[in-house]
């Protein structure tokens, strides 16, 4: 296998961190660079409480071209008024200074506490360390996926090479985080990285579709954060030639995006807060797939189901009982429920416990599938479970 | 102030309790008989899964006249396909022969685990014994309220008399568990007693204006039971003329009614699966009460807020977040939030923490105020906060 070089994986990045103080220890700030201003794309939270640097990155994406990307951890600037957006500004500047760009050509995340100002001296500072030490190697990779972390317990990398026209095209990033939200450090932040040749308008487009099935399907607790952040930028430095929208091309193309974002994407669900397990939901033969994704959603969201999996309990009922009440089309005596395969209801009759399903509840990874029985929709889900660290670590954080 | 009577505070009903064996211990029928036919009122969860004695009393209620409600705790019987739909019809026709009725004018109510089949058996000693000590007092009232209990932690019954034309009225109930939905027993089951005169109609409408302002905003975890049933049943003995629709004495009615509701509404809040704390969401000044009530339920299901919360944390980043991603308008610079009448954030500016909502967040009752500087839309829910032991109750229930 190859080295995890994430983020620089892809031809024409380099990405340096640095330590300005903002956590407790450890780098607090990585700083991803282009060698020439990249094509980017973004996605931002929807919750219209949103932090200083999300207002300014919307800004920037909507240029079209990025130079470079700045972010720190350990404070989110959310809910800290125009000062905030002043400072999210002048972390563009500084940053825009190393990169050799203007402002506006620099995308900037934040995550951390809400509602505390910026301590800029430290960002500075984190920021100058981290321009010191711009690389392209593994070290500097994982130096990167580390200095983003919040209340993560591991960092989070990816990378896929596909052949386009028979010319490699690569993908990387790094992602952090998962509460959704939360004082307590849970924002998600992700940054990926390509060297495919493609316009504007065609990377929004594949990184809308990539997000739509992974980043769109993580849930930890139904809260939403006020920084959510995912960018991607291409340098098209690949050999391969342009990727059209409607293509071939696109579709391959789309489809490595989609396989790092759902990797990167179940990682995070790993490591929810506490999460003791991870959870895939598939809903099959909804009776669409909206359908499906609002049944597979309300399963993955219910505390009740998400405690029985922390207990190890095959809980059925818990699981139709959320798709009974997903607002979608349901019929008890057509659905087939089971757990890692081993089936424990079907249509209409649980059935009786076995050694078998009793075993499969202990493993770390748990596929819930409920076969509606009704249509052709479907949908995925990543989820964990609730634990008594969930709790503990959201109750005990005092802001 | 007056002995508590609850469902039987109203002339014309007696209640009885006895034991079949299906709780570990104490009585686990409550049988309930009018000395009339009564005019009857009901509504049950909109979950597509539902049990087979809520598919049973929906079609009792179409007939809008009743003269018993017969319930069980200890099983749901939910999941339990037509064996169980059998089962409900024959405990209606167990109650009905005790009753002196039909079958088809009695209600059906179960809690418990949900996937096992009744033992009829037990089922049959148990409304046997609870039609042997049928009465109209305190102790029998009380027994009452004991015997629907599952996970409930105590008792919850609650009445209010109230004059209408000079006349008394009475209106009086009592309510058990809150998981909402659990095979770990937390169905909602509510049955409540008046001595009004009205219509079947008037009557559905006054139960529903109510349970709109009270059991619709109780929210423990945001799941919803297979088995959730609210019952009125009115026997028109009170000497004060009958309740139409749009006057004055339906106000009067409704109003009473609601108090009745909201007041057992917040014991099941303040009794939710591990809860420390009664919760009161108040949102106000919203873009509209529609928007209002989506921005207090957000609140109010926002495990992130109800960890906080048990923590005694005056997380205003938390239920601030909840509000903006509720699909409903909100800014944080118009937005005023405190805890217990104390002021944590204004107008875009969180507030330094003092000792005073240090204090008031200690407190056993806390109401989260928002006003959103918007509107005149207004809501109020009730939750409790998230505990270690809600995840320990519902962790270590296995099925």
């Amino acid at each position: 296998m190859a080295k995890m070089l994430s983020v620089v994986f892809a031809r024409g990045f380099k990405v340096g961190s640095g330590r300005g103080g903002l956590k407790t220890k450890g780098d607090d700030v990585m700083f991803l660079v282009a060698d020439e201003p990249a094509v980017a794309a973004a996605l931002f939270t929807t919750n219209k409480m949103f932090a200083a640097p999300v207002r300014y990155s919307r800004e920037v994406a909507r240029r079209g071209h990025v130079k470079a990307i700045v972010a720190n951890a350990g404070n989110a600037n959310a809910a800290t008024g125009d000062a905030g957006y002043a400072n999210a500004k002048e972390m563009a500047r500084l940053a825009a200074g190393y990169a050799g760009c203007r402002a506006d050509a620099v995308f900037v995340a934040s995550t951390g506490v809400i509602g505390r100002p910026l301590d800029m001296a430290k960002v500075r500072a984190g920021i100058s360390a981290a321009a010191a030490n711009l690389d392209v190697n593994a070290a500097a990779a994982a130096a990167a996926a580390r200095a983003i972390m919040t209340t993560d317990t591991r960092p989070k990398s990816a990378q896929r090479e596909i052949n386009i026209s028979g010319r490699p095209v690569r993908i990387g990033g790094i992602t952090k985080g998962v509460g959704m939200l939360s004082p307590r450090l849970a924002t998600m932040l992700c940054f990926l990285t390509t060297d495919a040749k493609a316009s504007p308008a065609v990377l929004r487009r594949a990184l809308g579709a990539a997000a739509e099935m992974s980043f769109d399907r993580v849930t930890v607790d139904g809260d939403m954060s006020t920084n959510d952040s995912l960018f991607l930028l291409a340098s098209g430095r690949s050999p391969a030639p342009a990727i059209k929208a409607g293509t071939p091309r696109y579709r391959a193309f789309v489809k490595a995006l989609t396989e790092v974002c759902v990797e990167l994407a179940k990682m995070m669900a790993a490591d929810g807060e506490g999460a003791t397990k991870l959870v895939t939901v598939n809903v099959s033969r909804a009776a669409s797939d909206a359908a499906a994704l609002a049944q597979a959603r309300a399963i993955a969201n219910s505390p009740l189901v998400k405690t029985a999996l922390f207990g190890c309990d095959p809980n059925w009922g818990r699981v139709l009982a959320a798709a009974g009440y997903a607002g979608a089309p349901f019929e008890e005596k057509k659905a087939v429920l089971s757990f890692n395969g081993v089936v424990a209801f079907r249509k209409g009759v649980p059935l009786p416990k076995s050694g078998a399903i009793n075993d499969v509840m202990k493993e770390r990874e748990i596929t819930i599938e409920l076969d509606l029985g009704l249509g052709k929709g479907r949908a995925v889900v990543y989820t964990c479970d609730y634990s008594y660290d969930y709790v503990k670590i959201n109750a005990e954080y005092h802001t």
